[in-house]
Order: structure tokens, then sequence, then C-alpha cells
């Protein structure tokens, strides 16, 4: 078989470039999470088949990248079907294997526990343009704390994460699935019906109230139900405060308590929160997982059409593993694609060492050559970044190459001294 | 199926307390490196199976974890062989991939290109001690430069890397598989056993000059060629200067600047180095890797039995790729070793910020909860890592718990400012 040159499908080798601006948002990641007493963590990259298939992760669970078993397990020749096959695969979210992590490890970790994750995943998409099918995921949990204390910490953290990386004018969109559900039994749809009802109204963005109405219709759902249910969404929009309306509206179908635990959070957040972002209840806002429970969450970014991020409590899953529930909720960064909002507004990574590069003539050995090696090692002890190369026959070639990549000093050493 | 909390065999989590020595590992790995000129680069973690097959990985490629095919590609009915199911793979190391990236890239890439790469590489061991079947690597190349330039930088970049890290008394051994194969040669063994004869030389330092005799002579070598080839190992270690006697004594088959060549490497890294190690020739280092072309090298530590990372030139394998040679040479870290070595010896990150712990009690809401939050957004800006948790009913066992984490500073929050 010949040898290829290009990466996997749909997968892409990452440039120096490229990697100086990754490297960058990773380490203002880890310090800026790492004040909020998050601590890192990490699962493999591969999980069980079993885990991955458990119908936590919705359509993801289509895509995954399955692996091979190996020696006596495998026969290809009998096997008929993939289960026959395969006994693990790729992870395609942090979610999942975060959950297994806890229920393995919980004994050893604290109460709550705050876990950062940085790490790549992997979905076997239609590859299209900006995305692909390894990218780095970039999530925050806690697990253990009951309270909306949790939000609060998650929001703010993430928040301050995206304002230390420049971005302003972005928005945080908060709902509850609880609240979603109300407002659909308050409209009198069945339940079995509701996860129907929401993809529609997740379209609310792109079609308008009058799209979001022909489609339930078309759904076959009776035209009082639908009314009474938009209606809801137009008050909201009007009143003062859309939250309170709500909480009014929704007294016979929602646990005040929700209602009120839902209000301490955008209070608190709003109280304490920094002028790069506004934060918004959008009761529009549906997050496609079916393993939330409570409240859910969304970046919008103005230069980037759709969210950058999102998260939600999920208070269910623990429990799958273990056959207890622990209360769990996370926010995760659309790490790529900060990176590529970085990229294509030329951003430069502002902390970087002086760079020299030291240009030695072919003809420079022995002694010399030790000579200039070691004064190069006494520089990079003082912090400055030496390169040390051969003189190519175009020098002026080869320095403006270095130029690009940073290098602004030349030092050049010949056989001869006198020559230059 | 049942979920797994444990993770999939010979893989493992990583807590906090090991991922807190990980990054600290990797940010001196980086910068060190970085000062050096060397710049990071990621390939995708999973490769084209033919690249992962080419006989470039040894018994590596016997331990790939295979990625079954997608969609209407995969028939594993009418399957007869692995080949009919797998389409691609897990990188078992990070060489394959880098001279793959560099031959899809070289035309954006500097000459001579310095590439930095940590990543995760897989291989599907029999699991044990110590040894996992995900790990991470640590490798620099520097593609693109004919001279010894490349083995001085590539060995003071690591050596100064390992000695920023901590450790001491560790050796540096040396030795080229030109000088390998010539004192074969003088020996007068045939070109096609130089492999099986090597194989025997590489156990010298577990069964000793006579178990290597024993062992040539069982594998039907002749006595008179296995005496001349094992007097040449004795009067090395007699010699003053090993390399200057196989120099003389391999004079008819050894180009001259080979050895040459080798010498100034050992006489400019001695000349320059730190006192944290030691710079050996070593005549029986064999380096399994088929890809080798000249130098090859092995850290040596004390702590452990064994090898610590090692590298060496590999001058033909990007011809593999494109059809046209370029000059490459590496060295790639343990990374798994180093943090098990540290872990070991008790370390501590140096480098940590004030922990403080806020503890509120249930029932503070509310604006009281909003001056608390503010309180701790402010107090990180200043560099502070603020936990903000709930006080548990046994506040004493939480504080206890925080302080294994780091936490010495508490401050209590309670409903009633006058409780305490």
């Amino acid at each position: 078989m010949a040898l290829s040159k290009k990466p996997t499908t749909g997968m892409k080798d990452i440039l120096p470039e490229e990697m100086q601006i990754r490297d960058y948002v990773i380490s203002v990641i880890k310090d800026t999470y790492g004040k909020f007493g998050f601590t890192s963590i990490e699962t493999p990259c591969v999980e069980n088949i079993a885990n991955l298939s458990s119908k936590q992760g919705g359509d993801n669970e289509k895509l995954i990248f399955k692996i091979l078993k190996r020696g006596e397990k495998l026969n290809v020749e009998t096997a008929t079907c993939e289960e026959d096959v395969v006994d693990s695969g790729l992870r395609y979210d942090l979610t999942v294997p975060l959950v297994r992590f806890y229920s393995n490890n919980a004994a050893q970790l604290p109460t709550p526990f705050k876990a950062l994750q940085m790490g790549n995943v992997w979905r076997a998409d239609r590859p299209q343009r900006g995305r692909y099918r390894q990218f780095m995921q970039c999530d925050i949990d806690i697990l253990g704390e009951p309270s909306n204390l949790a939000e609060i910490e998650l929001i703010l953290a993430t928040t301050t994460t995206i304002t230390k990386l420049g971005f302003r004018n972005f928005q945080i969109r908060i709902n509850d699935r609880r609240i979603l559900k109300a407002m659909a039994a308050y409209a009198g749809f069945a339940e079995e019906s509701y996860d129907s009802v929401f993809i529609t109204l997740d379209k609310m963005d792109k079609i308008g109230i009058e799209g979001v109405k022909a489609e339930l219709l078309a759904n076959g759902y009776e035209e009082a139900q639908c009314d009474k249910y938009l209606e809801l969404f137009v008050e909201i929009e009007k009143a003062d405060n859309g939250v309170a309306y709500l909480a009014d509206k929704l007294a016979d179908y929602l646990d005040a308590e929700v209602m009120c635990s839902f209000r301490e959070i955008l209070d608190s957040v709003q109280a304490t929160k920094a002028d790069s972002f506004e934060l918004v209840f959008d009761p529009t806002l549906v997050r496609g997982m079916s393993y939330y429970t409570g409240t859910i969450f969304e970046i919008a970014m103005p230069e980037f059409g759709g969210s950058c991020g999102g998260g939600g409590r999920y208070d269910k899953m623990v429990g799958k593993f273990t056959g207890k529930d622990v209360p769990a909720c996370g926010f995760s960064i659309g790490f790529e694609r900060i990176v590529l909002l970085l990229m294509e507004s030329g951003f430069q990574v502002p902390t970087r060492p002086k760079q020299v590069a030291y240009l030695i003539e072919k003809g420079v050995t022995g002694d010399a050559l030790c000579e200039i090696i070691a004064q190069a090692q006494k520089v990079r002890q003082d912090g400055t970044q030496v390169l040390i190369a051969r003189m190519n026959k175009n020098k002026k070639f080869q320095k403006e190459q270095l130029n690009k990549e940073g290098y602004e000093e030349f030092v050049e050493f010949y056989k001869d001294p006198l020559k230059k």
C-alpha cells in the first residue's frame, strides 16, 4: 500500500502558528479555571463500547469511531454484525467519560468535586469547513453540589475565562428544562409530545414564531394549544421581567422553588458579572442532549453565528453507573471555535520571549563551535530563545524566513572572523 | 449492556494529584524546548492504516488499535479478514505521523524545521504495572539539518529539560548505527546477519560478554568471528579514548567523516553540558527501530532500571512518503516514566497560587450571597484561588478534606452574622 501524506479524512494537521494560539488559550483556561478551584483530570480517549452506546449521547452515538477487538477475541470470518468485532470506541464527548470517572474514583475525590477537562473527542461527522472529526473540548463540571451555587460558579468561571481571552459583547442565554416542560404543560401538550414540540421550538431564531406555529400545526398539534403556547413567548418578550411573569403564569405547573432558584442564578450572576457579556433568559433555548434535568445555558458570540459553548444540569447520569444519583452540572467551551475566531482576528500571543538566531557558517567546527553553543546555552538560561542553525547559501532568504518565525536579532559566525 | 465504571483494559484515569504534576512537567518541557527554537505541532491521533503498517514501526505494528470502517464502506457479513473492515488506527508513536506531517506541509515550514510534539499514543501491549495502553510521548525532531548540529542541539535541549525537572546523575549513552555495522563487518559477520548479531549484543548489560558469546555461538556464528568481535568491546573499555581506538581500528570499514562527526558531537556536548549528567559512548547501544540510519542515543536514569527516553537519526524516512530523502533526527523523552519518578519521590509542584475556601451556610442567599461571590471574584483577580462551597453539616471533616487539596485559609459565612 502506498503511504499517504494527507491526514485521515476529516482530520487535520496543526501547524506551529495555530499551535501557538492553542497553547495560549489552554494556558489561560487552565489558569482561570484554577482560580475557581477546578482541578484537572483526564480519562482515556478510548471507552468501552457499552458506555458509549448507552443512549446518553443522543445522535452522537451514531458517529462513533469504533475499535476492533484484538487477538483471539476477534474472528472476522464468522462475524455477522458490528457488535461481533468491536469492543471499544473513541469518546464522542467528555461528559460520559467524566461520569464514569466520578463513579470509579468518587472515594478519592472531594465533595463537591470541581473538574476541568481538556481533551480531544471524535465524531465521524460529514466533513465541512471549520469542522473536523477530531476536536478539542474543554469542560468544567461540578459533581455533588445540589444548590444553584454550581450554576452560578460555572457561569462566572466560564465568562471570566472568555473575557480574559479578549472576547466582548457575548451573551449567556439561560433556561431550565423544567420551565420548558411547565410551559408545554400549561399549553396542554401531552408529556410524550414534549420532545417533538421542543425540536420545533428550537428553530425559533431561524424560522420565527410564525414558522414555529406552522411546523407545530403540520405536526398535527391543535391550533388552540399552539396559540396558548406561543402567546407565552410573546408575553415574556413584552414583560418587564419575563421570569416573574412566568413564575406567576406557571404557578400550577412548576414547583415554586425551581423558579426561585432560577431567579437567584440570574440575580447573582447579574450582580457580580463583568461588563463583557449579557445574561439573558431565553425561553426558546432547548439544548439537544436528553440527559439535562434542570438549568441549561449556552454562549452566543456576535462574531460567530450559533453557539460557542453550553451546558446544564444533569442530576440523573451518575445513577446510571452507580445506582445512586449525584447532582451534577457542567459548562463546555467551544475550544475550536474560540481558536478559529482568534486566528481570523489576527490575534498575536501576548508574552513571547526574545528570539535570537545564531547563523553558523558550515566550516565552523571544533572549539569554535563549542564556544558558540556554550554562549547560546548561557543566553537561554537568561530567558532568551536562541535558534542555532547552519548558515544557508542564500543567507538573505534564510533570514527572511526566520523573521517570519519571530526572529528579529541575528548573530553570524564565520570560520574566518574577519569575514562578514 | 451494563455500564462499566472501570476504564477500558490497560488504560487509566488520571486523578487531580497526578494531573498537577503532569501539567507542571508539560509546562517545563514546552518552555525549555521553546528556548531552543522548537515549535509545537500536532497531528491527529488517528492515521491511515497503510501508514501505520508500513514496516517503520517494527514490533509496534503488531499492537495497533484498529478502527472500523463506517457507513456503506463497512460490510461485516461478507468480510473475511481485518483489512476488509479497517481503514485507520490509533498512532503507536509520534515519529511516523511527524514524517507524514512534514511531507504534507513542508512548503509552509522553515528549513531546518524544529518540531516539538506532546501527545498520546496507543499500543495494545500486555498490561503490566506502570505501563499502560495509552501513554503520552514527548518528542523533539529536527528535519532538514544534515550536520551534527542536529544531534548536539537535541542532546543539549533534552538534558537541559530533564535537569530543569530536577533529575541528576543520569547518563546519555550514545552510539552510531554505522559504527555498529562497521564493528560487525570488521569481525567478519555477513551483512544479512547484522540484525541478529545486534539483537544479541543488545543483551550485553543483562547477560555480560560471556553470555553474548554463548548466544552468538548458539546462533551458529563461528567462534573466531565472535572472539574478534567481542575483543573490540574489551579494548574500547581499556582504551583511554574508546572512540579514538575504534576510529583507528575500523579505518577500513568506516568513512573517516562518520567517526570525525561522531567525535565532534561528543566533544561539543562535553564542553557545553551541565554537571547533571554524563555523556558516554556505549558501543553496545543498539536501539530497536529499523529506521535509524546514523547516531543513536538513550537516557539512562539511576532511579529507573532501563531507558528513560532515546532517539537518533533517521535520514531515509521522509523519502518513503515523498520519494526524496530529507535528513532527520529526533529525541523522545519517556514522559510517563518521568511523571512516575516524580510521583514516587513525593515531588511537589513549586509555584501554586494561594488557596482560600469560602464556606457558605445553606441559608445564605439573595443579596448576601451576591456580596460573597463579588468578593471572591475580586480576590481571584488578584491571583488567589478561591473555592466557593456550601458548608457541610460536618464542617470539621469538610475542612480537613479541603486542607488535603491545599486550602489553608477558610472564610465562613453564616445567615446570622453573629453565629460562628
